[in-house]
């Protein structure tokens, strides 16, 4: 019997309402230590207690009422957790909420770890790693966009597409086993070619689903988007029309050699993390321009994954300052869009060469605010590969998915030339890595499951 | 029909979990447009609605899915407010909570105004004013006392004691008001000996509500507290010793001419909202105790219903800084407490004249923090006059109480004399508005009801 444990599950200020959460074996034993019916003067201990039902009443210790509540029980498995669940909404004020967290741990819970109730979830089978890496992001998520899609993720509709792809290996897993540890048995037979189409279309699946990722990640964290440019370019008057200057919110971040300011910029539908690194934002027009060309190549390799904006000056020759810049972004592990600024002056660069190094740039003129519904188009069409899988939520959120993901292809690619070369044992085994590569994706064991299907589907044995 | 309302009811961070809640006769339809079974794949309106049961659905705009929920609809007048109620659990994201409350407002919910669900139940007779007072200090209470007191008004106590005493006058009232209205029917009579005796058992009760406001205040809010002395007396010493190095929580009072910083300190079961305004706290020691009898004026003069620590050097003579100081405590507006420090040292002090002035010493040696426990004490008995009513909560916690328990009281005062002289007329309309001011407490009109009372007891008409 696992510990039963509780915690504040809203935010710890004063507010009308904070709920209490208890989950665990001894949770309906915790509740009637401390909840009884609403009559102040004669404490009662509450009678039945109807599952799902909201029950007012007093919590009370010693005899001492701490608060009125109401008390809905969640019975196993029907609830988050999967476990026998308590959840008690109170007065949100500080102290009274404290007193009744006390009374729960006086009648017998222990305080929940961060995100154990999450955790317990998963491990009662109530979620999958996914979904839980969703419920995270949704919790975090800073857009309508991501709010969205982590909600889809967390509701399963990723868990549904990676089991979907695992149950299409199953069967050439399955068929291979079953034909060499029961060669004797008779049982459908599977030809080469056909073992060959079904891995073949996994592998597609998977590597489709792998390029979901840069979707995935950059509406669901931010697209860390740095903005480069020789003195002069219009760095700062870009980055103050992007982050405005009402809704900035800034944001510090950590173990980075000087401070980096990091603000939350929505534009359409993605969210750009717009890093300040040379106090864009707070310098003097002189001071920023003066932050050249040796600060891009920092910036550049400071991000990898994101987004860099290399702006040119329209209404400059082309200089070595552009040389060098351009020179800088063959490294770059980025997205680069080239973004032509002050559209309002005379033409005087030469913009050629550098589409045909970086791509079709964007025209702006950022003191005038035009031109950024074009550059958050280009965003959106370099970032938003497939608007099917977005709207279903099919795309993967985290590295570490896609991580597991490009497991599971490699171990694919690997069978697929091992049974070419007749080697259906070595096949075997790699398409069985490839699975528990997807379980592992969304945390579950894998072998018994093999077993259990080619015992259900081959009937082997008498 | 009233306008149905909504607001997110726990704090505005992010958590594990948010309550949006909605009030008013529209509530179920507001449901029914934006809350769907839980099926992501094909939306479907909810079915059946359980009253009082947790269902766990998906709330929805436009065939959006925003959430997964858990939603649970209290119908009136069995609910917080006693309109149709509805609360939406979700996701404690910040964005994701702003977005359900924007579905909410979507489907014809208007926000809700500060305080607007506490002051419905007080409209349809769910909550009394003094109930509503309770939960305000509940959400406010910073200590334990102040959660079991404001608790126990918020659950109707006061509420309970102040009907009690109106119940009893109703008898005179209605008895005299019948007697002129109907002099032909035949009726009890109650003598004038009972008239009398009825109304001072109501004033006598109500004396002794009056005298429990300080304790009631007091544990509530909390004392003002200043801590007043010569040079050298030990201010600082004291102070530091009450608020302690890290428990200080420091809250700044505006509007005084310079800083005032207060320190919130639990002593025993009492809150003290010690006042710093000569910086005691920072300020070095030499500072601190060049601040003599012109502050300590001020002051005294500062706070009203306060408590005073007079503080008294045991170790040097009397001299004029103490005479003056006992001369300004003859103007205080607070309790104070003559306290002689520095019991460590050799007594030069005669204390005799303090104490004829102002009563008992409390001895203390701060530097050693002994006699601390020694003044807890005593301020509990100054502040604590009768436990029996702390511990059932019949005690006034606002001033607003005991201001219209005063006009009450006087009214009844009143009311006896004009009996006395045999002005009945008189007499019975004195009463009635002693009755009001009683209902006015508790915010309920009363002619209605002493027509019912009258009406349901005498049996008049025909």
């Amino acid at each position: 019997m696992s510990k039963t444990v509780c915690a504040v599950s809203t935010a710890p200020m004063k507010a009308g309402v904070s709920v209490i959460r208890i989950s665990g074996d001894d949770a309906e034993n915790i509740i009637r230590r401390i909840f009884f019916k609403n009559n102040p003067d004669s404490l009662e201990p509450w009678g039945k207690i109807v599952p799902r039902s909201a029950h007012y009443g007093l919590i009370a210790v010693d005899g001492k009422i701490i608060d009125d509540v109401l008390m809905t029980f969640f019975p196993a498995p029907n609830s988050y957790t999967g476990e026998d669940t308590a959840e008690i909404s109170c007065h949100g004020g500080v102290r009274v909420t404290a007193m009744v967290l006390d009374a729960v741990l006086w009648a017998g819970a222990s305080p929940a770890e961060a995100g154990e109730f999450t955790r317990r979830s998963f491990i009662n089978g109530k979620t999958s790693l996914t979904k839980a890496e969703g419920i995270a992001k949704l919790l975090d998520a800073k857009s309508e966009q991501a709010v969205y899609l982590s909600g889809k993720v967390a509701r399963g509709r990723l868990s549904q597409e990676i089991n979907s792809i695992a149950d299409k290996l199953l069967t050439p897993v399955s068929s291979l086993y079953a034909a060499i540890d029961y060669p004797e048995e008779d049982m459908e037979e599977i030809s080469d070619d056909e073992l060959l189409a079904a891995i073949e279309e996994c592998a597609e699946k998977i590597s489709r689903l792998i390029l979901t990722s840069k979707t995935g990640i950059a509406i669901t964290e931010g697209i860390d988007t740095v903005i480069v440019g020789k003195p002069n370019a219009g760095k700062s008057t870009l980055f103050n029309t992007l982050a405005g200057e009402e809704k900035a919110i800034v944001t510090s971040v950590k173990g980075t050699t000087r401070d980096v300011l990091e603000y939350p910029v929505t534009l359409g539908r993605l969210l750009l993390n717009l890093k300040d690194t040379a106090g864009i934002r707070q310098a003097s027009s002189d001071e920023i321009e003066n932050i050249g060309i040796s600060l891009s190549k920092k910036l550049i390799s400071s991000i990898s994954e994101g987004l860099i904006l290399a702006l040119f000056d329209l209404s400059e020759p082309w200089d070595e300052s552009d040389e060098l810049l351009l020179e800088s972004l063959k490294d770059a592990q980025s997205t680069v869009i080239p973004v032509f600024c002050k559209t309002d002056l005379e033409k005087r660069l030469d913009t050629h060469g550098i589409e045909a190094a970086l791509g079709k740039g964007v025209y702006i003129c950022a003191a005038k605010a035009e031109g950024i519904d074009g550059l958050a188009k280009r965003i959106e069409e370099l970032f938003i590969a497939d608007d099917a899988a977005l709207s279903e939520g099919r795309l993967l959120t985290s590295v570490r998915q896609r991580d597991q993901l490009r497991k599971a292809l490699d171990c694919i690619e690997e069978a697929k030339t091992a049974l070419t070369d007749g080697l259906k044992d070595a096949c075997g085994a790699l398409l069985e890595e490839a699975l528990q590569s997807l379980y592992t994706l969304d945390g579950r064991g894998v072998s018994q499951r093999i077993v259990d299907d080619i015992f259900s589907r081959f009937c082997v044995g008498k």
